[in-house]
């Protein structure tokens, strides 16, 4: 799936990828459509047991879709910093480009019914996104959630593909990768030294002898 | 498409929705795809003449999708502030939310052939991302480009339908509203402040007299 080779992830950084997943609050969940058009839904996740949970009402599009869709691909993204074509050429503006992380997931996806399990998924969710605390923990033994969670639907998506793509300047000879880095540590937008680390991590010569 | 008609933009404020498109650098596009997973592609884009642009390889899998694929669905989201449910409950963690922005665009998709609109489709992507310039501009006149246009593919997507859901706690009472923003103005995460400036945009309450 990924073409340019140089970015795709390698083996040895999987972790990496797992971590970003675990890292992002959202993505993009899209389905096939009737007429054509996918379905596409921005949606809080958790990753639990080797697989995607969302969570949403009972009455929205995406529980309706879920009558007549089984598979669906599933995209975490962040960007970083947008490299300017003048560090490569004066003239051109060809060599612009921007580094980003993509994990696209493919998988089969389905309405959870098991009541623990979405007592489960529910309680990862928040954990997730309100690390903080300050809520009774999500559990089934507590019956007085019982209720409230049977009225939430939880959607499973199992990953049965994935690509993974981090974008760093991999391609790029040492000359441009010292260059590029020189010129984000002098800019310091948003994201420019965190981009810095990421060039450094993927970074075929970075650590290497001259 | 938007269930809860309460976060939907309403009509007096379409103009928000053209300035976020104008300002977010990139969205995920969806295609069907073949085997019932839609392709999903981040990718960087520009708003002009009322369709969304988009380049890339001639190589890649997006062109080999056009071949078999005329619609797309395309979403522009933007993550804003996460809101803990002990603001309202100090039990049950159901009120937990997040606000977001999401403008989730649905139209027809080709490659762009005509070579002048290329010319100025990449010009004007560029200006988007790299504003401070630095680059001789892309027009179809200076003969220099045009083999490196050539090469280039530019698709357009058109802007058939579009549904724009913007979630900043339109559906709760004032009070609630003044406690979450006093919660996020202490807590000054990040967003949290552009967070409050979107909830009193949006807000149904403010600036009305009690």
């Amino acid at each position: 799936m990924v073409r340019r080779k140089e970015f795709k992830v390698k083996d040895e950084y999987q972790q990496d990828v797992i971590q970003f997943i675990n890292e992002m609050n959202y993505g993009v969940l899209a389905m096939q459509g009737k007429e054509g058009f996918p379905i596409v839904v921005p949606l809080n996740y958790v990753y639990l047991n080797d697989a995607i949970y969302f969570h949403g009402s009972k009455l929205g599009e995406k529980m309706e879709v879920l009558t007549h869709v089984d598979k669906a691909t599933f995209a975490i993204t962040e960007e970083f910093a947008t490299i300017p074509s003048y560090l490569e050429d004066s003239y051109f503006a060809c060599p612009a480009t921007t580094f980003f992380k993509s994990v696209i997931i493919y998988g089969h996806i389905k309405a959870v019914e098991d009541e623990r399990l979405k007592h489960e998924v529910l309680n990862e969710l928040m954990k997730k996104l309100q690390p903080e605390g300050g809520y009774s923990p999500i559990v089934y033994e507590d019956e007085s959630y019982r209720k409230r969670v049977k009225a939430t639907a939880v959607i499973e998506l199992t990953i049965d593909k994935q690509s993974a793509k981090f974008k760093f300047g991999q391609n790029w000879k040492e000359e441009k990768h010292e260059k590029v880095k020189a010129h984000l540590n002098e800019r310091q937008n948003e994201l420019d030294i965190e981009t810095i680390k990421l060039m450094e991590r993927y970074c075929p010569y970075h650590g290497k002898q001259k």
